[in-house]
């Protein structure tokens, strides 16, 4: 008798103080699908919420670029909380991570939050499988709102997203930080290889660092300049062009498309300003004498065509290669694609001429 | 008849052109084991090849830092060749990568070729599998030879590694480019975690800037000073100790085993210089104030144990944490891990204090 008693106290005791450790440790959450905050990053809101671009409306486009436009790379969630804690259940398409990124870059996320008129780096959502995950990406911290930008995966598709916050804490969504609107069209480095985590992509990070909405429409070896590319970026409401799209076309491909490229674009913007990047130095052509000279000549054939434009056209701006990587070859994962020291070189030279260029325009 | 002899000549025309075809486009290589040539970054040659410690002869020590010395963090091929095509095969365990890390840095190889008196990327050697994989590291290369160091996995144990090169191409031993023995005891961030491959883990990157023999001991989650591993790492014949271990033990660890490393290391060498170096902020730390505390705590203990040995050991160095990832908080992977640009802000910060300590002790 005294023995069951005591029995059922201990059962009692488990059962009742579990629970308490429980919630403890476990305080509710609320759950906010995504779609009802502010997604930024968009060159215009049409199509399926989390693709870059409405590919059903641009049937003539290659269908590797109209795979890639389905990949989230330089979208973002801009919302607002009181909450102590963010976290993240979404789902991605079942690819793996290729062998030169992380899995936070190509399926995971990053959270910034505004504080001292800076964004600062908060957490990320680190991805626990190929397809869905949860992740705290913050917590414990000091009370206020905080104005929150979630960086989406960049090379893979966002299937579905919910924000969780403190029960009872508010989640409101938030404006567009950036102002105007600057298409960067490139290749896999424009789209984010190989950041270590998609807020370090370049265009993200030039957003964050000048206020501008850099608008991410690099396709990972697909930034080939087609026609019917240059047809559907061409007439998207835009303020300035970056033309970042050297690496991926031939030799031949580049010389016979950049033309066409900055003409189209010129039929629907007379006189935005078209900015033209030669192609970063490959590393791996430090030894490998073809892939030098395969970079050196595509870089020269958009020079001179850029050039050749250039001379009836006092909008079209080129920067050229020199140093965009540093001088220690040092700064890529893979002797291709620039690692976060490579961007923030890349960063370190475009980005005060970029902005001398937009003052002269007024944007 | 007719028909029946275009088809012999079909079948000899396509026997006999595949295997040209085939040659050409495969020119054959001779591969051999890389045990035959100079194994560097081991702390003393014994045990298993690819074996950072030979963990047999340590019994006490933790059974995760006996794991960890199994990945061949900081080892690397030194080799010599005039082939104009460096390939390999290689084994690891079957282990996958993390989330925050590359495939390439985990289980791949990064090659380092040795010109106009620097060390200069040349390639990787991508992993096709998680066990095993064959990859071209670099070819087209010019004639004449080429002073080699490869650098192995940084996060998985290396079973077995054969370089190929050109048949009829010479293959030979290298030297140890790198002089004296400078131990680097840590953490996951002296392991290598977020470098982007292999050779750009601070302790390889630096070893190739100085000159001087850095040697890995990083062991990822357990740099943790315990009373065992450092009676393992006092006897090492070392010119230099740097301690990079403040991340992963608890901040009482900090303070109860702080002393007891510096001074077993001291039993053995009671002049060498000692650089301690406080943890990098954890960026983790920017929102979330327990782990900015606990961080604040694990180095405020640190300094503290430090200052109080500095007091009676005038080669006990400490260097602070003070900008160690610079001030924009986009120096890590994950908000612990730095990413490259991170690392390249610690070696800018820590490069110059080491060598002018190195230069006060003529080392």
């Amino acid at each position: 008798m005294a023995k069951s008693l005591s029995f059922s106290l201990i059962i009692c005791f488990i059962f009742g103080l579990v629970p308490g450790i429980w919630a403890q440790q476990q305080s509710p959450l609320t759950f906010t699908d995504a779609r009802k905050l502010t997604l930024i990053g968009k060159a215009w809101n049409d199509g399926p919420f989390y693709h870059r671009l409405d590919t059903a409306a641009y049937p003539a486009i290659p269908r590797n670029v109209k795979y890639l436009a389905t990949n989230s790379a330089g979208l973002a969630i801009s919302f607002k909380t009181n909450s102590s804690k963010i976290t993240a259940k979404w789902c991605t398409s079942r690819r793996v991570p290729g062998d030169n990124m992380t899995g936070i870059a190509f399926e995971g996320m990053d959270l910034y939050i505004r504080r001292d008129q800076r964004w600062q780096y908060a957490g990320v959502a680190r991805p626990k499988t190929h397809d869905c995950s949860d992740a705290v990406i913050v917590e414990q911290m000091a009370s206020g709102e905080k104005t929150c930008l979630l960086f989406l995966p960049t090379y893979d598709e966002t299937i579905s997203l919910e924000i969780g916050v403190d029960s009872g804490a508010t989640l409101v969504p938030g404006g567009n930080p950036f102002r105007k609107n600057i298409l960067v069209y490139g290749s896999s480095i424009v789209q984010g290889a190989s950041a270590s985590r998609p807020g370090l992509a370049y265009p993200a990070r030039i957003s964050r660092e000048t206020g501008y909405n850099f608008i991410n429409l690099g396709f990972s070896g697909n930034g080939k300049m087609e026609p019917e590319v240059a047809n559907m970026i061409a007439p998207l409401p835009m303020d300035a062009f970056i033309l970042d799209c050297v690496p991926n076309p031939s030799a031949e491909e580049v010389l016979a498309r950049t033309a066409n490229l900055v003409n189209t674009i010129r039929k629907f913007h007379p006189k935005v300003p078209i900015i033209a990047i030669e192609s970063v130095a490959r590393e791996k052509g430090n030894f490998d004498q073809d892939v030098a000279a395969r970079v050196a000549q595509k870089n020269g054939y958009f020079k001179q065509e850029i050039e050749k434009l250039q001379k009836r056209d006092s909008n079209l701006y080129l920067i050229s290669a020199d140093g965009l990587l540093g001088d220690d070859q040092e700064g890529t994962t893979d002797g291709i694609h620039p690692n976060d020291l490579g961007f923030d070189r890349m960063l370190q030279k475009i980005r005060p001429v970029i902005l001398k260029i937009f003052a002269r325009y007024g944007i």
